[in-house]
């Protein structure tokens, strides 16, 4: 996998004739993410963040590698990430080399365009979208919530479980969310009632972006399963808690999901996360060795990623009196009990074909101590136990007007450290209750 | 709801000028149902099933009403599913009086393709696909095989129960599908093994097209949600019963179903279905009343459909004797729980968005007695009691080579009986077992 190789793009003494970029968190020159950006009036089109602008991607399309006319031409990166990983690292050297050498800054700055000047779109058409589990500690503490004897099911450390989501309802960072209405039964209501969720909930997630597919019928080997990865994420599953306990036997979660996702907008490639690839930390030495169509030794040593996750919560009071937003969670990635190639080797593994602009979600990332828990629903007990805002206010679940903040920086010793940019979204109220009947 | 009137297009003694269809069983001028086709060489393109013929709808676009042209010059339908009800009921006059009226056939006959020289597509590129579980028998059966003291969940009269399936796996009828391999554990095993499915089966669905879409943020109330239906098809949600059971808790089916679905590839719109609609049949007088957002006096009069439906069965040594394919079950389309603007209302109630050309399967329907169940799962419970074909061959299960046909059949007095087309598939062997790692 040459391709993950480390580089010269990785040299921390790589340094953009942009200076704003050398200091800046997320997105020095070291990161380079894949984006769908706009102006005011003018059509989506491809980008790349450095510093706090970003390139217009077909403004230097005459800098770039001759095979990228065909697809900078549009308002979505599908083509893009269904290129094989070269294509992606070729983009990736060149964009490095012409922020970085000064005899290409007059040709290259007029096409830098200010972030705050743009708007962030989806960065690709999502035919499918499925969302697994692999948090360990999050599927014991939701466990113990739903079935207090039995949290982690016997399944669990065998299959890297994951259902489909819903492609519609997912959004960039910065759409609002509505609070869903729904049907919900309490424990002692003797029947369910329709009406807005009282257990607004947030997921931290990360999002798989897959590049190259397969065809239908044709399973991806563990040891091919990072080629058809093109990127990463930040993912927020909002969930409505009360709808998910009343409908998810025996299919699974639904209404309780599909009325919103947000994710980062940016694609951070596995190239820009090869330093920060690691070993994978949360399997027991008595674990169950993964069955051969999911095991791959390098994947083991190398298939986790070193990304810090935080969530981050400002509630109306606080915005109001501009108050620090409240940080609920500090997680990390390397608490996924599977890796990025062990979930889509399983999800094709038995011929389901995967397209570029496919999105997996990983699940809720969850680490053993309350501090790292990745949804209310654990941090809180279920309710139980409200969170307290420095504000004075009480979180039992989410409010209209929170705004949720999952930001991610991928670390590692010796290398620039780079982010994902935000995930972003506030709770708008729910709509009136539906009409009884609305006829023609 | 005009668009549904039974109108001079079901009049029985309306004929065409194209004698076939007249006596056709499936496809008379009373159905006009739409799809994608394409001859060898040729771009997929809309037409419409008239007899053993497909009119070409781009070849006679002069003769259309006139905003049709927009959406004629593609290899999808998802423009003309999206449109209001009434255009669609306005293409249909026309073509009903295009096809009975003499003085057109010199226009219209020319653009007629006898379908066997043609392929069909799907008739929409599907954005999202979901699959209900409206089969109260057929949930009632397979609840004793997997949860022997509590067949029918507490939830299942309140919660038209459904989940998110794969869009990207759906196939038109003639594909064959190759058998999974996937992840199983017996009651006996100490372990997982990773194989062949041992427990392939079909489910007997039928197909909801979506047609006009809502925002996200924006329920569909039960009385309009008709207006969201632009008609149904077959659907063969096809099942690993053995990974279904290993993989199903907590989050529902997964790769147990998302190698493969096959639908009927004609659009059987509802103005074609409008006198074939009658009453909920299925609900006890003891059940519970549906919620009001779940409530429509009409849809509980009017909302269900007089659809007789079929499954047949050939086996690789049947089809070498030229036996008559075995009929494995005949059932009915008024023996769903939920109407379909129930799925709808529901599938919408928490703001979800839906598209144009969106699938909902509405699950497996079953009637009340063993011969009208649709999935061998319950036909042989869960494999117990084999099926005997007519060539002496039995079935728990099905076998490779095996080809599966479903038909359906809508039928009422004083109305000429209108058919849905096949949804047909064989099944192929699984691949080789993928090796254990292959680097690149």
């Amino acid at each position: 996998m040459a391709w993950l190789e480390i580089d010269e793009t990785h040299a921390p003494e790589r340094r953009s004739w942009h200076a704003e970029a050398n200091e800046h968190p997320e997105f020095p020159i070291q990161n380079l993410p894949l984006g769908i950006f706009s102006r005011p009036g003018e059509k989506p089109r491809p980008g790349v963040a450095i510093g706090n602008h970003i390139i217009d991607l077909f403004a230097i399309r005459s800098l770039l590698p001759r095979d990228s006319d065909w697809w900078l031409d549009g308002g979505q990166l599908n083509a893009l990430l269904g290129l094989p990983p070269a294509a992606r690292r070729d983009l990736r050297r060149r964009l490095s080399e012409l922020l970085s050498d000064n005899s290409y800054r007059s040709r290259v700055e007029p096409g830098l365009i200010a972030e705050r000047d743009c708007t962030l779109h989806l960065p690709a058409s999502i035919g499918d979208y499925s969302d697994f589990y692999v948090g360990i500690h999050h599927a014991t503490n939701v466990g113990k919530l739903f079935r207090p004897d039995n949290p982690l099911l016997p399944n669990y450390k065998h299959v890297p479980i994951g259902y489909h989501g819903r492609a519609s309802s997912i959004r960039p960072s910065g759409v609002p969310l509505v609070r869903p209405s729904g049907q919900a039964k309490g424990p002692d209501d003797a029947a369910p009632k329709f009406g807005p969720t009282a257990r607004l909930d947030y997921e931290l997630e990360l999002g798989i972006w897959i590049g190259e597919g397969n065809e239908l019928g044709e399973p991806i080997p563990i040891g091919q399963a990072p080629r058809h990865v093109a990127g990463y994420c930040l993912l927020n599953d909002w969930s409505a808690r009360d709808f998910q306990a009343w409908e998810y036997v025996p299919l699974g979660p639904f209404l309780a999901k599909n009325f919103h996702t947000s994710i980062s907008p940016w694609v951070i490639t596995p190239e820009a996360l090869a330093p920060f690839r690691t070993a994978q930390a949360v399997r027991d030495p008595d674990d169950p060795a993964p069955l051969p169509y999911l095991w791959d030794e390098g994947d083991q040593s190398h298939g986790a990623l070193a990304i810090r996750l935080k969530v981050s919560l400002t509630s109306t009071h606080m915005r109001a009196a501009r108050m620090e937003p409240a940080v609920l969670s500090q997680g990390s990635a390397v608490d996924m009990y599977w890796t990025a190639a062990q979930i889509v080797a399983h999800h094709a593994s038995n011929g389901c074909n995967l397209n570029p602009g496919d999105l997996l979600g990983t699940g809720t990332i969850s680490g053993a101590e309350r501090s790292t828990w990745g949804s209310l629903l654990e941090i809180t007990r279920g309710g139980a136990e409200p969170v307290e805002l420095p504000s004075g206010e009480q979180r039992r679940f989410l409010e209209d007007g929170d705004e949720i903040v999952l930001t991610g920086r991928a670390e590692a010793p010796g290398y620039v450290p780079i982010g994902f940019g935000e995930c972003r979204a506030r709770i708008m109220p729910a709509k009136p209750i539906l009409p009884i009947s609305n006829k023609e």
